[in-house]
């Protein structure tokens, strides 16, 4: 099979300089000019491979190359090239692009496949700009109510249903762009791993077995503010020390769920009145709490809340929870798994299941049609940030893996 | 000997209607109208019991009564009546009021006294306007360079030096207007406790042993940011929750010197980014230590830096520290202290030895003649707070306390 490499690191090299500035990184957020510009490129890159092109009412774009066989559901292969504010090049275009390339390896070494390939490129998979992650492939597996269109807004106050009104889509007509049972039979979806496990590990592939779902609460302790000077230590109720104790307990209960995959972080600290002479009266802890197996992650909320209690006891502190997002964690495909991994094997890569922690796309298709999700390592762990990088072995490979599998999964297999 | 007690409450009463807005408590900054006009009011009392009166370059109040004897040295007494803002009724302006009571008293009662006695109303002594503490007794006592009255501003940006001269003072004699030694021979305060000690342990009188000085400083701590679902815990270097092993430290080896009433406060926690899908990078804590024994204040900073740096080896977590302030406590006068004592048993007031964790004027004119603090109890240990409140019982046993003693002073006991 002969790929293009250097032909498709130039693609990556001209979409990239869309919305990169010196310093800074690339800001491509959702639907501005420059995330308008790289679907430009994007639509040009399929339009020039001869694909059928088209933009649904929400700006997914589409671009299809048909099979040998009529009216077999269709093999949607894609990711994301909206980007964080600063962010990388990878995150994203990397599995967009790696979509349009594997179309072309397919026409470049006339390989036949009765399914036909659907590339898409969703839109606003990143949330920072109106709060909203993966919108595209919510919008598009109807989770999404239309009427909330309005209520997301921009930090200028811009709502997402204006901002696409704007830029010519026709978020009324959401309801008739939604994928349909029978047209499509699986979504493959390449990203960078955007965490450290791989590159750590030196394995090539990661197979991602599910995508964790967030649980975040918030704790809220009251204490007694005091004089710093003046109230002796054994007559405190210090919020920040019972804080201290219950973020202990966050990781050390994260550890103790670690073999289930499943991570604690306790990311935001806010202390009152937050001055040099006075003991804290009060501590905001918000606390997030992700796995892919719902029982282990709802074990850890409880072993949280528990040891929560006994530290507010134990120190006399009152306290209040919220819980802010429960979402359920996705398993992806096993069948897809399988293939994946008989594929590495083949490639001669290494590959390890992994858990995704972060969101994608990928895991609001995955509760629609069979889907799957490769990670590629990403140097340090580091990701949504101008500093991230692969070792283009790794793109390499991930390449050769991905169109690999679209070509199985088109060829029926 | 005759107290007038309900005459003394109506003085409060009186005094505490400057500057009282209902629901906020009281607010007399250092110098504003409503401080200007309480000093005229302490001036007016004094005036009326027909002390000779006067206010020094920087607006310190001095009211005197001569003794039976020539060129003794005075007994000096009295305390501040600024306040912070929405602060309480009791806080400097009791002492301020005694001070003059006990004049009236001795007038009263007709007692004949050798030395001399000097009421001080300290200027500002509260550092919410200028950032400055302790003001009046600190110009008084020589430590302050008067060059330096233009450097503290309030948050108008007005500088204490034209604060003073637009409200008629002379800050440029400030070097005229030190005590003299051999112009005094002994100070003595009286204050409400501002922490709980007396109250919770149903003690009427508290004999300040000492004041605590505060060593502050900054421990900056810095992990690395990392996806919250991303990054599995084993490869974190988690900023808070090095952060929070620190604040347990800190308490436990506050704990751990209690015996020598030393104190220990994480008084601020700030964390970088502060995000809840971000496993924090940084933290910042602010420490303040105090104690009224240096050995132990330094044993205390000292035990915290070694937890703080296992705790950064352990976790790989680089860090800075950065001492703010580092103060000397200040011992007060054994003899003093005894004539309390001996005073308490007199009057059959229970009493006990305390170290003051707050700063007073006192431990500044205890660095330049003997000086004796005093605290009665205050409820639930509340202060610079409207909810400030003491109980009738516990000021009527503070005022023949403290009569008892200038009026022992006064005549050489």
């Amino acid at each position: 099979m002969k790929v293009d490499f250097k032909g498709f690191m130039e693609k990556m090299e001209v979409i990239n300089h869309i919305g990169f500035n010196e310093g800074e990184g690339l800001t491509r957020l959702a639907f501005s000019d420059e995330d308008m510009e790289a679907r430009e490129f994007v639509k040009e890159l399929c339009l020039s491979l001869g694909l059928e092109v088209w933009e649904d009412a929400i700006g997914n774009i589409r671009a299809r190359k048909e099979g040998t066989r009529k009216n077999l559901p269709a093999i949607l292969c894609g990711s994301h090239i909206d980007t964080v504010p600063s962010g990388g090049r990878y995150d994203g275009v990397l599995g967009s692009l790696m979509a349009i390339e594997t179309v072309k390896i397919i026409m470049d070494n006339e390989i036949v496949h009765q399914h036909p390939i659907e590339v898409i490129v969703f839109s606003s998979e990143e949330s920072s700009r109106f709060k909203l992650a993966t919108f595209g492939s919510k919008a598009i597996t109807g989770v999404l109510d239309p009427s909330k269109l309005h209520e997301f807004v921009d930090k200028e106050g811009i709502s997402l249903y204006d901002t696409l009104v704007s830029r010519g889509y026709k978020p009324d007509e959401i309801k008739d762009m939604m994928l349909k049972p029978g047209d499509v039979k699986a979504f493959v979806e390449l990203h960078i791993e955007q965490g450290p496990i791989l590159e750590k590990e030196d394995i090539d592939i990661g197979v991602v077995k599910g995508i964790a779902a967030p649980l975040r609460f918030q704790i809220k302790l009251i204490g007694e503010e005091a004089h710093s000077g003046a109230c002796p230590m054994n007559m405190r109720r210090d919020a920040l020390s019972a804080a201290a104790e219950i973020i202990l307990e966050v990781e050390r209960i994260g550890n103790e769920e670690s073999i289930h995959q499943t991570v604690a972080t306790t990311g935001i600290c806010n202390v009152f009145p937050n001055v040099m002479n006075v003991v804290p009266g009060e501590a905001n802890l918000y606390i997030d709490v992700r796995g892919i197996e719902t029982e282990s992650v709802l074990r850890a909320v409880g072993k949280i809340t528990e040891g929560m209690i006994k530290v507010c006891k134990k120190r006399e502190i009152q306290f209040a929870t919220n819980v802010i997002t429960q979402d359920v964690p996705v398993l992806l495909d096993q069948r897809l798994m399988d293939l994946a991994k008989k594929n590495c094997k083949k490639l001669n890569l290494s590959y390890k299941e992994i858990s995704s922690g972060a969101g994608h796309d990928a895991m609001n298709i995955a509760k629609f049609i069979p889907t799957a999700l490769i990670f590629i390592p990403c140097i340090n762990g580091i990701s949504h940030n101008k500093s991230e990088n692969v070792k283009m072995k790794d793109v390499e490979n991930g390449l050769r893996l991905f169109a690999k599998m679209i070509i199985d999964l088109s060829q029926g297999k």
